[in-house]
C-alpha cells in the first residue's frame, strides 16, 4: 500500500493554481497573460477528493479488503488470460462483454439459487461505483432526487453530486434497521428516481428482511418522478449487495426478487468476496430494459479487454475463492462475540466488517490502534469505529491491540 | 472482433421492457403487480447506444486501430507486469497512480521535447473518453457550455449530453480548418466553460496550427462563464491530441503551450499509437490546478491496478512502438497521394486515417467495400469516407476493392 502524496492545496475557482515563480515564468514568456480563473462546476468548491486515510501499517483492516491475497493458481490463471488478451490489445474490446455477462449470470446462479438470467440483464463495470454512476446517469439528473437511509455508505452522496441528482437520506432506527412505514413516507414524500438501499449496509453490517425490500419495491412501482406524459414511473430501487456473500446463514439476496420487479436492480461486486479490489470489477442484475439504459448512458468499451479477462479467470476459481469467504464469516462472528464479552456494542454484521462502540473519543480509539500498527475506519455515527475482517493473525492483532488502548 | 448481438428494442420510457410471458408470469406470481414504467431521465428518450458497427470482415479499417498487435516482448511483459500486480489484487488500487503519472510524464517529454511534467500536472483514466467525461464533470454542467467545431469527433456531444452540458458546434472550413476570426466569434458569443479542439481532428485528420491554439488559448483566459463573484472566468481549452503521435513532421504538439496557459489541457491515448486500445488508457497534461478538480469528480479507484501495471509495461516499450508509428505514417502519406492520383479529394491527414470522397453515394461505396471483406467508416461531412491505415497488406486490400467499386 503506497502513501500517494496528495496535494492539499484548495481547488476552489479563486485559486489559479500556479505557484509564484511559475506565474513569473508565464509573465516573462507572455507579458500580457494573466493568471486565469478556472470555471469549476457551481457545487464543487471547497470537495477534496475522497478517500479513506491511506497508512502504511502493519495490519490495514480500514477498507473492507478481503485479506487473502489471491492463491498462485489464480495468479497464474490471470497472467495466461491476460497474456491472451494482450495479444489483441490493438483492437477495442468487446463493447458488450457478453462472456463476461454470461460467466457472472452463471456465478449468480451457483451463489443465490436463481435461475441463469440472460446476458442482456447483466451490467458491470470499473468497480460498483461506476455501475451506481451509470444508475444515475440513467435515472437520476436535475430536478430529480436519489433516496436512502442514513447511516450508509458515503459514496452515495458524491454519486448524486456527480449526476446533479437531489440526495434525500431517511434515518435507520437505533439499531441500524430500517423501518418500514418511515420508508414508505419517504417515498411518498420524495418521489425518488433512484432508491439506494445497501443491503448489508456499510459501514453498519445490517442486512434488509426480504420483506422489507419487498414492502419497498411494492410502493416504487408508481413512487417515481412523473414520467413524460405525466403518469407515474417508477422509482428505481438499487439493492447494493457488495457485501452479500459475506451473508449469514438464513439471509436471502435479494436477487430472488428479480424476476417480480422490473424496477429492482441488484449490484454486486468482485472487489470483497472475490478480494479483487485491485482489478475494479462492480456488476449488476435487473430487467433487461434497465441494462438497456445503462447502455445508452456508458462510455464506449468502458470495460477493457484486459479486465474482462482477469474478472472472466478469477471466476473460474469461484469454488475455492468462495471457501475463502467461509473462513471471513468465521472470523467475524467470532470478532463481534468477542466484543460483545468485552462489554462493548456491536451491530449484527452480515457483511467482512463490523462496526462496534460506542466510545466518547472514538478518535483517539483509532489513534491508539494505529500507534499499534493496526488501521480500522472512523466512520458511521458519532462514537462508533469500524473494523474490517482480516486473517486470523490481523484480528488477533486488533484484539490484542484494542484490549490495551481500552485498558480492558 | 466479436459480433455482439445487441438487442434492438427501444429504451423509451414507455416501454416496460419486459416480454409478454415474463409479464404474465409476473403476474402470476403477484397478482396485483403492474408492469412498472422506468423513470428515464430527460433527453436519453430514444437514444441508442453509441458505437462503430462492428461486423466480422477480413480488413478493418474503421475505428482507427494500430494494425499491428503488440509484439510477444511487449505481451510479455504485460503478462509479467500483471502477474506481480495480481498477487495483491485484493488490496484497492494507487487511487493516484503515481506511477503511472511519472511514466507518462516521462514519454510527453521524450515525444514532445517539453520539459518532464511533475506529476500533479498528468492525469489518466479507462481512456480519453472517461478523460473528457472528468474534464466535463469539472467544468461543464447545466447552464454551461461546451464550443467545438464541426465536423469533429461525435462523441463531444455525447460527452455534453451525458454531463448535461450545453453543446455548441462553431464550424471549419470547407478544407476543414479553423479560421481564427470564426472561432473567436464563437468565444465571444458562447462563453464555453469548456472549448474541444481535436488535433488532429478526427474524422478529417486536420491538425491546428499551433497559432491557431495560442489564439485561442489567449482569448479564452477571460471567456468562461461568469464565476461565483460575477468575474470573468476561463475557458478550458482542451486540445485532444488522441492521434498526435501520427502527427507530419513540423507539426508541433500543444504541449508545447502548456506553461504559458493554465487553463489549457492536452489529453492523448494509448489507444492509437501505442496499439493499446484494448486496454483503455487516455490521459491528460495540464496545469495541476486543472488535473486537482478531475481528482474531485472521479471515482475513487477509477484505474485499476491491472489497468496501471498494463499501461506502464508498454511504455517500457515506447521505443518499438514509435517505430511502427513511423511506419504508419508512411502508409498514410502514401495512400493520400494514391487516392489524389485516382482523382479523388483526400484531406490532408496528421493521423492515422484519410478522410476522401466526396461520392454521390458513399453508402453504396461502402457497402461495396464490405462485400470485398473490407471494413471502413461512413463518417464525416455528405459524401465522405474515412478509412484507417492499417498493414500494408491491408492498404493494398483496400486499394484493390476500391478500384473495383469505383470501376477505376
Amino acid at each position: 500500500m503506497t502513501m500517494p502524496q496528495r496535494p492539499e492545496s484548495s481547488t476552489a475557482p479563486g485559486s489559479a493554481g500556479t505557484a509564484p515563480a511559475q506565474q513569473a515564468a508565464q509573465q516573462a514568456n507572455a507579458p500580457a497573460q494573466q493568471p486565469s480563473t478556472l470555471p469549476v462546476r457551481p457545487g464543487l468548491e471547497g470537495f477534496e477528493p475522497y478517500g479513506a486515510p491511506q497508512l502504511a501499517l502493519p495490519v490495514l483492516l480500514n477498507v473492507n479488503e478481503n485479506p487473502h491475497p489471491p492463491s498462485n493458481a489464480v495468479v497464474a490463471d490471470i497472467a495466461a488470460a491476460v497474456a491472451e488478451a494482450a495479444h489483441g490489445l490493438n483492437r477495442y474490446p468487446d463493447r458488450e462483454f457478453l462472456d463476461l455477462r454470461r460467466d457472472l449470470a452463471d456465478y449468480l446462479h451457483v451463489e443465490s439459487g436463481i435461475d441463469v438470467l440472460p446476458p442482456e440483464q447483466i451490467w458491470a463495470a470499473n468497480g460498483s461505483n461506476e455501475v451506481m454512476l451509470h444508475l444515475l446517469q440513467a435515472f437520476g439528473g436535475p430536478g430529480r432526487t436519489v433516496l436512502s437511509f442514513a447511516p450508509t455508505y458515503s459514496m452515495y452522496p458524491e454519486y448524486a453530486r456527480d449526476t446533479l441528482t437531489g440526495w434525500v437520506a431517511g434515518r435507520r432506527e437505533d439499531d441500524f434497521t430500517l423501518d418500514v412505514d418511515h420508508a414508505l413516507a419517504q417515498l411518498a414524500e420524495h418521489r425518488p428516481a433512484v432508491v439506494l438501499l445497501a443491503s448489508p449496509n456499510n459501514p453498519t453490517g445490517t442486512a434488509l428482511p426480504l420483506a422489507t425490500i419487498e414492502a419497498i419495491a411494492d410502493a416504487a412501482a408508481t413512487s417515481g418522478p412523473p414520467g413524460p406524459d405525466g403518469g407515474p414511473t417508477a422509482s428505481v430501487v438499487v439493492v447494493d449487495e457488495a457485501y452479500a456473500e459475506f451473508r449469514r446463514t438464513g439471509t436471502p439476496s435479494a436477487l430472488t426478487l428479480l424476476d417480480r420487479y422490473p424496477h429492482l436492480a441488484v449490484s454486486r461486486t468482485m472487489s470483497k468476496a472475490f478480494g479483487l479490489a485491485g482489478a475494479r470489477v462492480g456488476y449488476l442484475a435487473a430487467d433487461r430494459a434497465v441494462v438497456d439504459v445503462l447502455r445508452v448512458v456508458r462510455l464506449p468499451y468502458h470495460l477493457s479487454a484486459v479486465t474482462q479477462a482477469v474478472a472472466r479467470a478469477a471466476l473460474r476459481h469461484r469454488g475455492a475463492l468462495m471457501s475463502q469467504v467461509a473462513t471471513l464469516r468465521d472470523e467475524r462472528d467470532a470478532l463481534v462475540e468477542w466484543l460483545r464479552g468485552q462489554g462493548l456494542t456491536v451491530a449484527d454484521s452480515d457483511a467482512n466488517f463490523v462496526l462496534f462502540g460506542p466510545f466518547d473519543n472514538r478518535d483517539a480509539v483509532w489513534q491508539g490502534l494505529v500507534e499499534r500498527g493496526v488501521l480500522i475506519r472512523v466512520v458511521g455515527p458519532p462514537g462508533w469505529l469500524r473494523v474490517s475482517i482480516g486473517t486470523g493473525e490481523e484480528m488477533a492483532a486488533f484484539r490484542t491491540a484494542l484490549q490495551e488502548v481500552l485498558g480492558l
